[in-house]
């Protein structure tokens, strides 16, 4: 999904945004902003959003040396997001669902509220209110039938993880996947609060299933860009599950595979490439 | 008022409205919108968003050869505008008013409503709602009669117009004041819709005061970049009417000089820089 409009003037305030979270220092927070906008004015129209932002985010981490500003943030999401899904758990919801599978997919895409580069102001309630939700709001696309019947037919599924927090609603749908065939991945390194390698540790991912980094720091899959270890393992499989909009913006061009788009549609660009309204709950494969 | 963060991505969304104004053409578009980015990344945080915006403009200007892309829109506006001055004209507002001048001022500010900058999607009845709120809303600020005493005691004021149709809407205010003693400002060149010297001739203001133009063609007033016979009109001028936000931001740093803000505050920065709420009815000085 190339860059729209509407982007731009989102990436404008991401560089605000990116400046601030960085560093408390105004007159690095300015260099941040300017070089940031710069690089908008360089942008390219057929790349995707993501693209450009990396490049935004690496004019922060080099002008302030931060090369993680959001951790504090991600730790404090895991936190939220451990509670919920030990409330969901005590209260045994998937137990109670009438169908499993369906709970399972309706909660992981419900975590992906969880995400600070949409000028979503996100509170603790605004976490419960997207899982409340979930259980009795429409799935727009092929839906969770269609996923379950893909996963059945396949022998390879990489499961491509979002942000930090919602790594651990996605614990729901791997508890119910045929975990031996599952690669998990997240980024090669820190990028706004998507999720690490240290997010999989601290929530326990990695004892339910292999995980790999993709290689970059970018927000979503920038294939050309990924650890050629994770485009074997991307070339390998037979199934994708990818979560997020920035997955979805990345992803999307690709039509020789069968990738299975879970998310919230947070802004309206990547709602409109998708059909669906915005702040919908997907599931869908093209 | 410099430049808030805020500003920032509203600029960038300006960049991309300014582009598909000034021409169908998605090539030119795309150019006006990298470079106007790029002058975005060379702002001095100390400058004010119209001096930012004036040389965004200049570049779709120049890439264009369009020197006036919403000369269209600025006459309808015109036409609606008259539309609602008849109205109130015949149902006869200002007559049947408990205070003639404190309606004035109401009907003047309610016509500030129709910016182009501000990324309100104005309807036609988005200004006669405006119209009909002014009547009850609170005034933010020094009030009406603050300004009819400031009016009294003045020999020289200038009244200093901001967007086409609006200015229509100024004519209510203008008949309350002494006219021989004002003298009405509007922009050296086309801008967005700010009003310019066809407007002021085409909707009659023209027959009521001396119109003069301040020498420039951005949105606001530069001082610096004024012609010196606006200038000298200015220094003369012991009052100063301001319409709308842009001259608010240009000239709300002059300290020395008594000058009243009529506006609505449309965006959230003027709002927060004014101390009132956003959208709210605004008649003050400082």
């Amino acid at each position: 999904m190339k860059i729209s409009r509407e982007c731009i003037h989102c990436l404008a305030r991401q560089a605000v945004e990116i400046a601030e979270e960085a560093t408390s220092d105004v007159t690095m927070q300015e260099e941040i902003i300017k070089r940031s906008l710069k690089e908008l004015g360089e942008m390219d129209f057929n790349e995707t959003a993501p693209e450009i932002a990396f490049r935004m985010h690496q004019h922060a981490k080099k002008i302030t040396g931060n090369n993680d500003p959001y951790k504090r943030l991600k730790e404090q999401y895991n936190e939220i997001a451990k509670e919920i899904y030990e409330r969901i758990t005590e209260e045994k919801w998937l137990d109670k669902a009438e169908d499993r599978f369906d709970m399972a997919c309706r909660l992981a895409i419900a975590g992906n509220i969880i995400d600070f580069s949409v000028g979503l102001k996100l509170e603790h309630s605004d976490i419960v209110k997207s899982v409340e939700d979930s259980i009795k709001h429409d799935i727009f696309g092929t839906g969770t039938t269609a996923l379950r019947e893909a996963v059945g037919q396949s022998k390879n599924i990489m499961y491509i993880a979002d942000n930090s927090g919602e790594i651990i609603f996605d614990k729901f749908l791997l508890e119910n996947l045929p975990l031996d065939k599952v690669t998990y991945v997240v980024k090669g390194g820190p990028i706004v609060n998507d999720a690490t390698m240290h997010d999989a540790i601290s929530t326990g991912v990695v004892n339910l299933v292999k995980v790999i980094d993709n290689g970059h720091s970018a927000q979503g899959t920038i294939l050309k860009d990924c650890s050629s270890t994770f485009r074997h393992e991307f070339d390998k499989a037979d199934l994708i599950i990818s979560k997020g909009q920035a997955n979805f913006e990345t992803l999307s061009d690709i039509k020789d595979k069968t990738i299975f788009y879970l998310l919230r549609a947070k802004c309206s660009s990547v709602a409109a490439a998708i059909g669906c309204n915005r702040m919908d709950y997907v599931l869908t494969s093209y």
